[in-house]
């Protein structure tokens, strides 16, 4: 069963995401029903977490043999589910989820998501880019993703986030990843999208949260700079973080080297934020991402 | 079933390793049985190699209700084994391995080591330590372990290999770690002890293998300079890798600088690889190590 | 005197590089010599070999009240290199160097150098872009960059070198980058462009020189994937090593899994390298590049 | 001129570190002064900060030819700095600084220091061990370093503060080392010390600051850990970072786990900023350090 570990792009294969009471003999009996619809595991994950109250499976399964009737596999799954008062759900391989992507004028983290996602390594459908600036409508035009300028007067601004809003909706758009958008968007926008949300923040979160973050690490002198993607919540830049990652800095560079080297970081964290997101590698629990990378 | 995951060192716990020609349903089968004797799987990784052919899985296994019975589980395993040409091991958790630390002069590896066993993040019991010269004789003395000075004329000189063989049988050692000897072990001493013996090279193998790594780096003019650790084989700092780490030099780096920043690798590496065997975490297959980390 | 220490692209600005013989005094000679013509030493680093023969400076200076009078800058520093019997040459910050980039079919590395050329952070002018494939030709198109498609029926194919160095030399170019350029320059090639050809290979040198890199280093189940950044020399993949740097991989990854991970070091380590060259921080001597980072 | 760059240890040589309102001809006018004095520059490093307004700079200077009157020298930088309304200080090469290690309960900070200085790679002298706790005394012993166990009723008592303050004084203390020294100085102590007590935090600053740093970093769900060293200040936690470092953590690390692998980070961060203040290539301006390294 040789398998590329980071492809699940088939209509007989499907990931499995499960959270339940932890209780003796789980795993035995989740695998056990797999094998019964005809299911083979390619590839399982766990996690018990501190209090040993809840466990956390990621299974990537395959039908080898057969092609999987899903209407059984989901009956089989509720099935087990209602017997160990378990969370779950499956995403099939040949449904690439719908991504819309806001930015505001930089444009590095854009072309990499749109670098990675032509070459296959995020898989996706980029469906929209939605900006509030018109500034980077030429690259969403070269690589032909229709693209969206609606001005935002002032973060949470209800008008533009209602066409925002109209926008996601006709998208059918099941992932947002806010690529260097510098606006901040409201709760009730955030609320609509749970744990759809990407973000990626320029500094190592909880340091210099909030704005100008390398203007904050300068002035602290701080000898390494950071980017933290992470899942937009209410509160801002507090959401669960999926990745984070550092660069060396020193007394020689300035404000402005700072964002040069940080842009390095900013952009491989949040293309390998979204990439595990979009392979179904990440649970939300108890306000923190378990990401089975 | 909280259980932090790096501890293994209950009677009531124990990890089963198996690798076998990969088919569906191998997953279940062996969580079931697993299950069929009373075993809860607390942690299961698996991987199956390239060409598809071999699976193989490292399962992390607690009795929470009942104490095992060990020769009931064996015989449920081999029963398995028969039927799926599988090769198997399990360790039990109240059998801390025995270990023989091999050293010369240089003691920052040694160090760590003891240090780290001392502290519980190591589960063995070091017995012996075991140098061709007397230099650090005085470490051991403070750790209470007994030390033997054993001369060597050249590297793989018969004599000492045979004084050397004799203690680490009359100790009953599982794992003898090299923790910068620098004496080459003869092809036949190690094929006594074959993915027992853990070697730390201080290079980025393969690249600068055999003597004077740090010379051959700098004359190179490398960027980041390495360390290594990796099984023992008969050939030279050939074996399977179970570790490697790096850090960042430049050219006002002497030789002096680069031995005193390797240091610092060397034993992080070394230890890192050391916990995973003994926790077993590493598993050899076709010449390379797959580390369920 | 306040400045970008990444930053030398004003008129009154230059970078002197000297390299002679050690001897006591040198420093302060030559910041003297410097003050008497007008300028201000806004950065100096210096570096003496291993065998303390040779002394290497690179300084940033400025003409903080008049302009700088280029021939008479120049007498004196003739002058005080006769005395030194040293090598030196000088860079005026108003003359950006002109650039040919290489590629094949890949063009993550093409992007990066694109992007942050037009961002202001390669203080250059990339003046075409040669490939062996016509793929890139409409990367090149929408950053207005003229396209050479050269077919190389195989690496060092006379007549195809002979058309390259002809572009080369008709837009005067200072630089040539090979961005993931498939073929291999004859070394009459490289002669041509002594200290001005850098290459991105896709492994950690000395490790996996050669073709097919990352398939060596699964082969050889190392545990961190490189790319180095080196001057091109004769010898393949020997050359000078301006820049590395490593990402973390395991027996999860497969090759492909191993070339997406390479990527994002490949083209940041180019780019540095670029960056460092262009900003005459680079210095070879002695066989190796020493960086005035 | 060839000298180990990290080495100043010797009666023949000096560092100087110099600072000054920023103006045109400053290090030409400092080199011909060291020169005058019979001086040769080996390696000189210098900084202007963000607003142009300090100039600071490290100058590594030897007497190759004859033995320096430090009368001499001196009264020729004094010279300078009257014109140049120049903050200086020189260092000879044979006074090593006399340290005192404060310490608790972990010694893995601790013995790296001991091993470190040993080995030669900090050019000091130990002269004390003080804690709170007697349990490290035996570590003191082995390598007969004078301790002294003074209980600490809470943070900041002064009859304690009172006899750590003796003792310093008495054994001449230049530099206060806090190697996981779990009290908190009073500012009244700190003040005696200014720039001369060093403190690792164990989490990457300015996040986490405070007690129980891993603890907050397990809640916050943060994909790194690290570990600051930075000179103690009035204000908890917020002096100059000298140095950073940052170690991978999962959702799969429990608390426990990451104080294990911070360990690591700790007993490096701190050695490495221990040895740069001892060779003077630290220097503290506008609330930051700058770091010559």
């Amino acid at each position: 069963m040789s398998i590329d570990s980071s492809s699940v792009d088939s209509p007989t294969q499907a990931v499995v995401l499960v959270s339940c009471p932890d209780r003796p003999g789980i795993v035995a009996r989740l695998a056990a029903t797999l094998d019964e619809v005809g299911g083979n595991i390619l590839d399982a994950s766990q996690h018990t977490d501190r209090q040993g109250e809840t466990f956390l499976q990621r299974v990537h399964v395959s039908w080898p043999s057969v092609n999987p009737e899903p209407e059984e596999v989901h009956a089989a799954m509720q099935e087990l589910a209602d017997q160990f008062q378990m969370d779950w759900r499956i995403h099939w391989g040949h449904a690439p989820r719908r991504v819309a992507v806001f930015v505001s004028r930089e444009d590095h983290c854009l072309h990499d998501l749109l670098l990675l996602q032509r070459d296959g390594s995020l898989q996706c459908q980029i469906s929209l880019i939605i900006s509030n600036h018109p500034d980077l409508e030429q690259v969403a035009d070269r690589f032909d993703i229709p693209f969206h300028h609606i001005e935002v007067a002032q973060s949470g601004d209800p008008e533009s986030e209602s066409r925002q809003l109209s926008l996601l909706k006709a998208n059918d758009i099941d992932l947002v990843v806010l690529a260097r958008y510098m606006r901040v968007l409201s709760p009730s926008f955030i609320e609509r999208y749970p744990g759809q949300i990407i973000n990626i923040h320029h500094s190592f979160l909880p340091a210099f949260a909030g704005g100008r973050p390398y203007h904050q690490a300068y002035e602290k002198g701080v000898k390494l700079i950071g980017a933290t993607a992470h899942y937009a919540t209410a509160e801002l830049d507090a959401g669960p973080i999926i990745e984070q990652g550092v660069i060396r800095v020193s007394h020689k560079d300035s404000v402005k080297d700072m964002i040069r080297k940080g842009r390095d970081i900013e952009r491989t964290v949040l293309a390998r934020a979204v990439r595990w997101h979009l392979e179904d590698r990440v649970v939300i629990h108890a306000g923190r991402a378990v990401v089975f990378a």
